[in-house]
């Protein structure tokens, strides 16, 4: 009988084409695959909550997979880190239950989008992106609470996608607000150094569509350098039309924080 | 009549050969004289004050150049930064005197070099040395300041280094303590997540022999563990014998604070 095994990973997307495996390049689902190949002797498969684009960041991705093998938990957290690269940390290995999956379990996902202004940190720009024109906090903050609810999501969809409804439901969508971000250049003790604001994204909901977090941050720097006004957004769930919306931000601003099931 | 120009530049180390050009991959002097080379329409060579290695960061890294081209030099900033990726950063260019180098005219130098412990954290792999074993601080204090100095600092010089002297004077030489570091993966507004231990070497002089800051804190760790007491380190620099030292400790740990003039 095989066990459901359940993995909370954190990663650091820069290197990597994204959690799902490609024909080329790394992806944390082909780590992760290869590292339990070897324990098990055969090929075993991983299913992720999110399917996170190359760039993307995850503090809490949530997997699962059938193993036959009798490793105790904490012997396999600990294989598994010793064969994964630095930026893949496995951070907890739990039994579930059989018939427990990842991505259909998953009641709500909980994303976080790193937002830079003032001057550009070289230890910033693979976690955020570096906005050089100043934004309006209050109205992004506006827009951004317009857009929580059951609504058509369809503008904020990447283009050429085909998923039958468009559809979802947005529990919470929110800015805040954070001085002297800094990073690694902060923590080294030069936060005096540079001198940033961080603006975060952060929305959750049970299901997102693809670049959909990336697509409604683009429309939000919009609303921000005030070429748009906070109802604006409005408009765009109501047209649904993707080139009516803003810019997709770039992915290496984007976080896939928790996993609710 | 040529300008004398003067840079402080900031840059994550990870992905370049380090500050000195080489002939394969990129460096910080090769992407700094590529890029004033299009300016100036001839080549361009660049000093810098400190020859960081492949993976070391820089907060205050400082370059001189000569340039007979009558940019102004706050075009010239944005210029550079322009044609730079966006790791390297030229932070601030200033006109200075003729015959200021930024090698030769240094009086002193701060590195800072970054141990994490806890849970490992992807997002700190690039910028500190996860240590797992547990260290004692008071003793590793202890040890770096008995550093402090005018000393042959010959057992903490990479071995087949040739330089005349091996004697330098260490103006300053502490541990910092600090907790939950976390870098991006903290801003980001996950802090409670990791839940770690940044320790800081910092150290000052006026000159540093070739991996002698990896050096010292590689043998600083082994008073950490408690495998060394801390006069140890008295021993090695009257031994002068490498081989009697800790070993190297990383380079993604090293960052070159500031250059003083």
């Amino acid at each position: 009988m095989a066990r459901t095994l359940k993995l909370l990973i954190a990663y650091d997307g820069t290197g990597l084409v994204g959690w799902q495996r490609q024909a080329e390049g790394v992806s944390v689902q082909g780590l992760l695959e290869e590292a339990l190949a070897r324990i098990e002797g055969r090929p075993v498969s991983v299913v992720g909550a999110g399917r996170t684009d190359a760039g993307v960041h995850a503090l809490g991705q949530v997997a699962t997979f059938a193993l036959q093998h009798s490793i105790p938990t904490p012997e396999l957290h600990r294989a598994l880190n010793a064969m994964l690269p630095p930026e893949v940390r496995v951070r907890e290995v739990e039994e579930a239950e059989p018939g427990f999956h990842a991505r259909y379990s998953a009641r709500a996902k909980t994303y976080r989008y790193a937002i830079v202004q003032g001057e550009a940190s070289p230890f910033l720009c693979r976690y955020a992106w570096h906005v050089g024109q100043p934004l309006a906090v209050e109205p992004m903050a506006r827009a951004a609470r317009l857009l929580e609810g059951t609504h058509d999501y369809a503008a904020f969809q990447s283009t050429g996608s085909e998923v039958k409804g468009t559809t979802r439901t947005v529990s919470s969508s929110g800015i805040v607000e954070q001085q002297s971000p800094g990073g690694p250049g902060a923590w080294i003790g030069a936060l005096d150094a540079w001198d940033g604001r961080l603006l975060t994204y952060e929305v959750s909901g049970e299901g997102f569509l693809r670049h959909m977090v990336r697509a409604i941050v683009g429309s939000l720097v919009e609303v921000g350098t005030g070429r748009r006004q906070p109802e604006w957004v409005e408009g765009l769930l109501a047209s649904g039309r993707r080139e009516d919306a803003g810019p997709t931000a770039p992915a290496c601003g984007l976080w896939l924080v928790k996993v609710v099931y």
